[in-house]
């Protein structure tokens, strides 16, 4: 029950890599034309040539996740999502894009740096055990023991898909940042745990009702960049991204307590699609 | 009553086309002048024509829907709106234009990405089936069967002039986005149905006073951009702009709980009057 | 006292030209100085020519009305204002200027675009003899002819001059946007007729008495542009644009329910003045 | 006790000079190191010889006041303040200084605009006199007179300093400007004069307490400019600038009723001092 | 009790060094990839070798404390923080890398100025004797001796390690600037000491949390620049920066007094490592 003090717990290792789970980058960028009209044929060529090189990197030098979009309106023209335990990886990819040929054609207009990371709100197996004994269960109990051992492994499969998640496949991408507010009238940071679970269970609750047509994963850029948490969906059709925002607009955590950044949509695409569908090669 | 389990409902076809209606984008452009001024004439002339090349697409690569304006006022020069089922072919569209050599004269000052929707504070045929009743009129009664079949049709031309609108052949264009207030005072969103709905028929009430001056078309950029919403309105003259905008500012649902985004307007105007209007070609 | 059905109403015939009164175009310009390094003597002196002539228009390209100034600060070098029944003279003036051969070293650093109309507010003359009466005056009596025949002749010259105004030939100018707050505790859109035009009435005796030093006209941008209106200021010293703004701030138009936009203000100045003022030629 | 009508009053003298005091101009500028990199050694040495030439005008063309700074920061690498009577002499210095070669490699990065103005809740000696009295001080005595006649000179002094003010020989600067909220809770401009008055005296007395370390001069931006006020400070030690400031944010005029624009400091610097600072020579 | 009247009190001499502790500036940067691109190999080799000799300064013109950083995201490509009595050392070390062969080549993104200061919440060694002596412990005793002592020389330590900070050796950097809210509802400026002390107090106790993961240091930029606090943190693993800066916006001074600016992170890097990196050389 007492903590140890701290001045004299062991100090961790020093290391760039999270204690579990992964660092996070999404890059968007824009095509500068003036700097692509500049560029000789045989230029372009090669711009496109190691635009494509860097975009698809060899298995050792690749991050741990990779996928790259087009996106839609004046934003941004494409861009990335990419996870690693190590963050000079991400940004050494950008760094890479921006050093080749195409980089001085190539404008980046927004960025969300972010760690992974298991929800405080989602109930550890043992929190689970517990509450099955305060709803009178028998901890000698068969059930007892088939529903604390499936919830370890459902939370294990969740914890891992928090921590070191396999992007889905589907078309339509979806990213934009949130804080939660801290208005006199509204101030997320000053409710208790309860009432914080109570409103992202009714969140969270939200979300399943779009299982199988949209995937979501929570980043959180706290203390790493200028907003708290960052929301990637995925969508197996653009209209599920619109249709899952506004249902979830109408719960409370958001309606009262979320602010919400710049919202960036599109599509799956390939490098080689982006250049084709952006016209550059 | 009981609603499939989501995991095991089956899962909606991968597609970028939504299930009903169309993508919808809106572009907003300046000339470069410094960039136009580099151009020596003959690629001058090349610009222009590849400019008026690619916003007269062939029938089999034009969007479903297309038009364009010149634009008043510094924050852009010209602006086009397209509506498609495929979202690639809008953004396509854009960057063929930014593609061509005029692009590197193009500076894309604003866009807005959405989608067409129904309102869900439309009634639909049920709904106002489920009314008469309440009201006390048989189902089977000829009154009945009349106003239903006439609503009936009403809807469908209703619907579809949401979904898959026809674009007016009036001159005047504004445009401009919103978002529905959540702030403590006045939160749209933790408003029951009943009471939005009230305010939104009353809004349309004010909308039908300019039936044959203003034709208006809201789209959804909700999930896919940073506003929830985008209102194009047509007028056959500008002052009916500025009179339904000011008129409707009294409306409940715009005084109180709306947040309106910068306003685009201009005229109609071919690709080939863009070019001359602003002195291009 | 029954409205026609808007249906079956009559529709208005096509035009950009409203139905009463003229558009106004407020432009802000800043010399790019790189720019204008690059250009050799004999270009700047064409610059110079071309800049002259936009702005010095022939009688039947001119619009209605059009004044120049030096603006001071670093938002812009010079602004234009300019009225007339037809949007694009005004729209294709700025264009011909960007057009020409300094056009190049422009840039347009912001803008306001709009409609004189006639003030809600002010009286008309059979408003003012239903006053009278009220008042006990009867409608028989010399006077009662005698006050409505001198305000309807008052009233015609204001009307006149908000339609259709001179602009004064004093030297200090300001122009700033403004929209009427719509904030849960001051919304200027809940008030009902009357509040606004006591509040209305308080604001204009404030105006009134800096008659002879400052004169002034509102035009609306509401449904064309960001901000719902623009009030251009003239006075015959500088410092009264000062007395009269800190003056109305005090206002409870201004105090409760006023949002102000950037200010710009500056000095008339020929186009020729311009150019000696900002070193140009 | 009767002001004579507005309308019959003789119209004052078209002047761009105010009734008394001066104009005000602050600018801020950095270099353009791109711009700089293309000029040729020759072309450079005639920049910063230009630079210096505008920089320290001739007595007849300089402004009645006139200072130059190193400013601190990305926001701007130098800046000027100056006074005149003649706004066109302030503000064409500074388009002497973008008109001359080293023009094309300045960026003005920020500006205020303003006059200088004897503040309403300075007592003059008339309601100096009129409060002796009220405390009982007979208007014959000799301690009425004494105390009248120091206050004369003192008002003349302060009046004087306000409006023709001499700027400080001391080294450390801040600029910023501000405005007084004009929010529901806190509305300074539905306050009466005698609460205002109370709550700038308080504010006096803490600007007193730093005489001797730091000077201030406030000149007025309402009407001319986006703020209402700027706020001049210099002081012996640049922490001199955070300890007024500091203890400035705790007085009610400026807790409840300030807000404050972008602060830019720095040190006193010749111009031959800013081109050696920023190694621009 | 009694203070002397400032007008008598003795001028402090003339200085830019603070009266303790240093002045401190970070500087955040970005490589323009288009400036690069044009450069030849042989220039950009001589950017590169000037890069690194500005950021490895000799002793005698080194900043007291220095140290550089890679950045994460589109904000930032590096920064630099730097503390030093003289103001212009900073200011002259940026425009040095500015004026070098480099400089052409490098926007600077931001900055924040600042000071660094003792917190006016850390009690004095006399402000803890009279605690001691208040809970009854009589400064004739031992223990109080012992206490006293104690005390004060660990307040010389946290004195030293505010105003002349040693800046640590881990590798996970975070820094943003922060302001304390005057709203109506939550005003930092009108509490009173005692609560505001009770605040801070809270605050730091969450901060010794982290002790031996986090290191903080809070220097003061009001009077000086936009923001009134930069908060520049220290980890040992990047997953602590958001561990502690999570944590943290629970404490009341944050979750209702706090506002706060862009955040830029990222990790310790020599010169070289930096152009390693972001592939400059």
């Amino acid at each position: 029950m007492m903590s140890q003090h701290p001045e004299t717990a062991p100090r961790p290792a020093i290391s760039l890599q999270p204690e579990e789970g992964w660092h996070c980058q999404h890059w968007f960028y824009r095509f500068d034309r003036q700097a692509l009209r500049r560029l000789s044929p045989a230029e372009r060529k090669q711009a496109c040539e190691e635009f494509l090189a860097v975009l698809s990197p060899s298995p050792e030098s690749a991050p741990a996740r990779f996928q790259s979009y087009v996106i839609m309106g004046h934003k941004a023209d494409f861009g990335l999502m990419m996870l690693d335990a190590d963050p000079l990886k991400l940004n050494g990819l950008h760094h890479r894009l921006m050093g080749s040929a195409m980089g001085a054609a190539l404008i980046p207009t927004w960025s969300f740096v972010s760690l992974t990371e298991v929800s405080e709100y989602l109930h550890t197996p043992e929190a689970y055990a517990e509450r099955l004994q305060k709803e009178g269960l028998s901890p000698e109990s068969p059930e007892f023991l088939q529903r604390t051992s499936q919830y370890a492994k459902r939370y294990e499969i969740m914890r891992k898909q928090r921590l070191n998640p396999d992007l889905p496949d589907w078309p339509a991408f979806c990213f934009y940042p949130m804080n939660k507010r801290r208005r006199p009238e509204a101030n997320w940071f000053m409710l208790n745990f309860e009432e914080r679970e109570r409103l992202m269970a009714e969140h969270g609750e939200t979300g399943m009702k779009f299982a199988g047509r949209v995937t979501q994963l929570v980043t959180v850029g706290i203390g790493l960049e200028d907003w708290e948490w960052g929301v990637t969906l995925w969508a197996r059709n653009p209209q599920y991204l619109k249709d899952i925002v506004y249902r979830m607009r109408f719960d409370e955590a958001s309606a009262r307590y979320a602010d919400f950044g710049p919202f960036y949509s599109g599509y799956r695409a390939s490098p080689e699609q982006i250049l084709d569908h952006c016209g550059i090669r």
